[in-house]
């Protein structure tokens, strides 16, 4: 039925959904400002625009507080045009909700209240407060969306996660090192554990913490608003993806910690996260919550005409702002009726339109 | 099949449903603060945080911003305890919107990034370009209800709205004197007509003004914010229930000045408006947009066992937060099984977990 989506039957029986919405958490940490570790952004300065022009280009097809849209230093564009494609394609509604950027995105978001996270080098991430704020929020949010839809599909834009997500999953004592992924093909591990373990260092990480507690010191405010939302969804009774890469490893580690059932909770991810080499997803997640499922899609971006998508299956960007995730519940909304060769399409059409012809103005 | 809403046949066929949704718009104006024009808050200070408290009690069933909940001076409680039990029992999902209030809600809110309206009587409610933008983000938010939901119903709560309503409607030509409801049975309508009037000399408006032009100068926050959700939602194929009393014939102006097609929208309404003898909801409706039909639904309030929800029927408050609206659309989501008695019998509950659980600890 899903020749696109790769996961057990078992797994996709289980989150067959007609009614799917797509929330997109958009945040920002100043430990993406270390120098080397993101390329989610063309440049530092721009790299704090990047969640926020995501936002805008969901709902917009174009970016209001950057001119283009967000792009490597290299130009490889923002995972977004999957997402806004896709998302018009299958008629899945967004919400995006600002969970503490630099600058606040100019659409309707839903406002968590939050502070951008701080350098976890330097400084705790968020006050536990924050924390708290953001679960509750999320959770009242989350129940709502479960009303209107019975699949919350969880996605983000925060440059520089990945390395937050490696120092909350490490404090909680799981094995991370070499497994989270990155923006590009080298993939700076050394460079993320060695700021891992300068943020435990400086923020006297014990053992035996609890994932709030690693959150606040070591993690961003995308980590408790996002289980937030996907706490309050599941216990009205809704079935969640987190659509993500190796950040949602982190997120699960919080979900637990919220002692939430996981049997409704999966991971939709694009094939070039799922297959990467440089890092490790499938065993992130057997190592935090063996038996939530990780689904991944294919979207045949190796045949695509577009430079900037074939080289999402070359090991650039791969996945973010939910593109894998929305990519798959499309793909579950139409019963198989949508597959990854329609999704391409549709995304090369959206990169025309919206990527060639802002490059050719400029 | 709906023994308790008001409304031609052929109109109620017209706005059948079986997913509708519910967004609550809340604004302030300054012109609330004028002493007398108002009962929406115990006190003048309490006037500017109604609407943020009535959205926290939406979603919490408590207020944060304010001990207890609103009420006027002498107690009558907010009808946000009508909407929240009716969205309760119906299952009808929430989304807040802080469209220019005082005090932010405690709440996740989707935000329109607006001020407070202005006291119309000494300067401009709006700047022209906050209006654009209320009526844009209203636009993009709308269109993204209208992929989950096939009845969006826009409830708002700004203490104050039907001052600004006349002016507004007064602006554009509608004979509106008289005819605008009020939260106190004795309608303060001569104070009302002042201050429209001085307003208007104030912002030496003139015959023939463009409605978005009248909003700004004489209107509210709340009024393009609507506009903008409903014209959103009715492109992208959903109806729309403007739930509220008088104030809805300003939005109402304001859609017909956007050139947008009415056949998909209605008003939706508490009887204690649509029957009240100290306001004219329908003429001021087939003034504005002849052919939008008023849609009302009876509470049986007078047979209440509650002193506080007795006091609807007798004229005070009457309508608000949507409370009629959304009783008619948990009406016709449920095809009828739910009635007015069914929704008393919950909102007696609510009133009486909220309301007196409250007052007793005071």
């Amino acid at each position: 039925m899903y020749p696109d989506i790769q996961g057990t039957k078992h797994a996709l029986a289980r989150f067959a959904a007609s009614r799917p919405a797509f929330v997109c958490v958009v945040s920002h940490t100043a430990t993406s400002e270390i120098p080397g570790l993101t390329v989610a952004g063309a440049n530092p300065e721009l790299v704090k625009r990047t969640s926020p022009a995501d936002a805008e280009f969901l709902h917009y097809g174009r970016c209001r507080c950057i001119p283009g849209v967000p792009a490597t230093p290299d130009g490889k564009p923002t995972p977004a045009i999957i997402t806004r494609a896709v998302l018009a394609l299958a008629e899945i509604p967004l919400l995006v909700v600002e969970a503490g950027t630099e600058i606040k995105p100019l659409i309707p978001a839903v406002s968590f209240g939050l502070k951008p996270g701080g350098n976890i080098t330097t400084e705790d991430a968020i006050d536990i407060n924050d924390v708290h704020s953001a679960v509750d929020y999320g959770r009242a949010l989350g129940s709502q969306l479960a009303k209107a839809s019975d699949l919350v599909v969880i996605g983000e834009s925060i440059p520089g996660g990945t390395t937050t997500a490696l120092a909350v999953l490490t404090a909680l004592g799981v094995n991370a090192k070499f497994k989270v992924s990155s923006s590009m093909p080298e993939n700076p591990h050394s460079l993320k554990n060695k700021v891992v373990v300068e943020a435990l260092a400086r923020a006297k990480a014990r053992r035996g913490m609890k994932p709030l507690e690693a959150v606040a010191l070591v993690g961003d405010p995308m980590m408790p608003s996002v289980a937030g939302i996907a706490a309050g969804a599941i216990r009205s009774g809704a079935k969640v993806m987190l659509a993500g890469g190796t950040q949602m490893a982190a997120v699960l580690a919080l979900l637990k910690g919220l002692s939430l059932p996981l049997k409704n909770i999966s991971i939709g991810t694009t094939k070039y996260v799922a297959a990467d080499r440089s890092s490790d997803l499938a065993g992130l997640v057997r190592a935090v919550a063996p038996g939530v499922p990780v689904l991944s899609c294919d979207l045949h971006f190796e045949k695509s005409k577009k430079p900037g998508l074939r080289a999402f299956a070359e090991g650039f960007v791969k996945e973010g702002v939910g593109a894998g995730g929305v990519s798959i519940a499309a793909m579950i909304k139409s019963k198989g009726k949508i597959n990854g060769k329609m999704l391409l399409a549709a995304i090369e059409k959206e990169y025309a339109s919206s990527i060639e012809r802002r490059s050719s103005r400029t």
